[in-house]
């Protein structure tokens, strides 16, 4: 099923059911009034929103129709966004780019931050942007929210703990970055809140495409209506969703409906182009010795979605446009 | 007046107002079931919770007699939890133990990362310590509680944010702390839930003692009975919480009940004693080239608060024990 957040007089918004074609919906408040209150509840909720999902689209219930326009990011809010890289071309890039070295257990040890999560941006909402010279940068991620979790999960038992998936833009000011990073904290301004897609779907939505940990579809990102990219986020994720769990959950527990990012999803393969413009910046870099693609400036469109094989768009489309703030 | 959260069957706890004597409770579901929802609608719930505390006091409303064990952190979980490190001495003296230099900008730029705020502990439960091997140690901290705060607040402008003052102990694992902080992306293993204190207070109830930003009281320590610190969390406080949420706020907007902490309470004065063990440790390699005190073990008693200068404890005591997990 695909669950969505429509925006109503409340912080959290309305939790309704998407149909299958994305054209209606149900509003769900019976069973749930927010996405976060069906994921503290998630073994009852879940049944029951599966029960509306299909008679949904078996034409048993009649839906509203479903303006994407009106949808926030499934969670408008969450108690946790944690966001990994587990895609090393990535890293490796992104390192160069600012003259840092690949950490030595860039293998073995997966990268994750911690995110801001109180505030996210809506899918088709804007980005603003305070000031151009801070380098704004579009990530597309895929997304995992997770049921309660508790410390010392195994990457061999994580999968079910898993409920939704997801995708993202986490918004990034590179240029805050290297002087935040000096200071040995981690990022905090140069992460600005981040946009998820209209849909969180149930695992089961991306058939077999889901597998290990692994989400094995192409992320399409299209920059000003141009294609900047379409990595496959399958066999690249060099650690799965399930290897990150089994990191998080090192030393403490996670409430129901904390993100988990994949980080920026990046193949080698050039032709398969880009997730962010940083990367493609690395790449002018290495063939010109400087990069001729700007970071994005107010009035710049940016578009992030999920396909299945047969075209569908699976969490629906993060449509954002830069706006001055 | 003085919030806190009781325990009930819900995530989230149910609000309390606690009388002066902190020897009652009154209710406040009618207002705000839960204080995060008091924080969400802070304008008109203040006013009303406020009169029940006036209620209280004056004996006009008869209170619940109140059991400070039953008392949970004042939010159980949060939507962000942003933690500074603004006494330079604790961060001098740290980065010296770890080998590392203290950053260029130490005066200028705040230290701040972005913890987790999914599940926070009991001010009176355990300290679950997986592994005595990763070297746990408390961190004795103020913290403020945010109202909705907008993207580019100047420190002149910041006091405006603040709703509520507590205290907490910032949970560390500092034998983690090397390897992950060598990876470049802030702290997350080594940082396992944070327990705050019973009592999160308006800053009206620190009466002189809350001055631009600044709480002008000790921050008493006890580890097993025997008192590790009482530096004065006031003139050492580098960064006021103004600097701070001028510093957070410079790239992103705040929703209500996100809490920024001050980062452990350190003097250069040695007879004050220590917030945490990490100080007093490089304190014995400095004197003796090697630490004597160990970090904390299973059945270990840290117990932190806050007194006016009548004594009075303002926020309730945190009164952990270290408990094998």
């Amino acid at each position: 099923m695909r669950l969505a957040t429509r925006s109503n007089d409340t912080r959290d918004g309305e939790l309704v059911v998407v149909s299958k074609d994305g054209k209606s919906c149900m509003p769900a408040g019976l069973i749930a009034p927010t996405l976060q209150q069906a994921l503290d509840t998630w073994d009852e909720a879940a049944p029951a929103l599966q029960g509306l999902a299909n008679g949904l689209d078996s034409g048993e219930l009649e839906g509203e129709p479903l303006d994407v326009s009106t949808l926030r990011s499934p969670l408008p809010r969450a108690y946790e966004w944690i966001d990994g890289s587990a895609y090393i071309n990535h890293i490796v890039l992104v390192r160069k780019a600012r003259g840092a070295e690949p950490p030595e257990t860039l293998e073995t040890d997966p990268l994750v931050y911690q995110g801001g999560s109180g505030i996210f941006l809506d899918p088709t909402g804007d980005i603003p942007l305070p000031n151009v010279e801070w380098g704004c940068d579009f990530e597309a991620e895929i997304c995992v929210i997770l049921g309660d979790t508790p410390r010392g999960v195994s990457a061999a038992d994580a999968g079910k703990y898993i409920k939704l998936i997801t995708i993202c833009n986490d918004v990034t000011f590179r240029n805050l970055i290297p002087a935040e990073l000096k200071k040995n904290f981690g990022f905090f301004q140069s992460k600005p809140a981040t946009a998820f897609a209209p849909f969180a779907v149930t695992p089961d939505e991306l058939g077999d495409a889901w597998q290990e940990g692994r989400v094995h579809l192409p992320l399409l990102s299209h920059l000003n209506g141009e294609k900047a990219g379409d990595p496959d986020a399958g066999p690249a994720m060099h650690f799965s969703f399930f290897d990150l769990i089994a990191h998080i959950t090192k030393t403490r527990a996670f409430t129901a409906g904390t993100i988990l990012g994949s980080g920026t999803v990046s193949n080698e393969d050039e032709s398969k182009g880009v997730s962010c413009l940083a990367e493609r910046r690395m790449r002018e870099i290495l063939k010109d010795g400087k990069p001729t693609t700007e970071f994005l400036k107010p009035g710049d469109a940016v578009r992030i979605e999920l396909k299945d094989a047969s075209g569908r768009s699976i969490c629906g489309v993060i449509d954002q446009k830069v706006a001055p703030a």
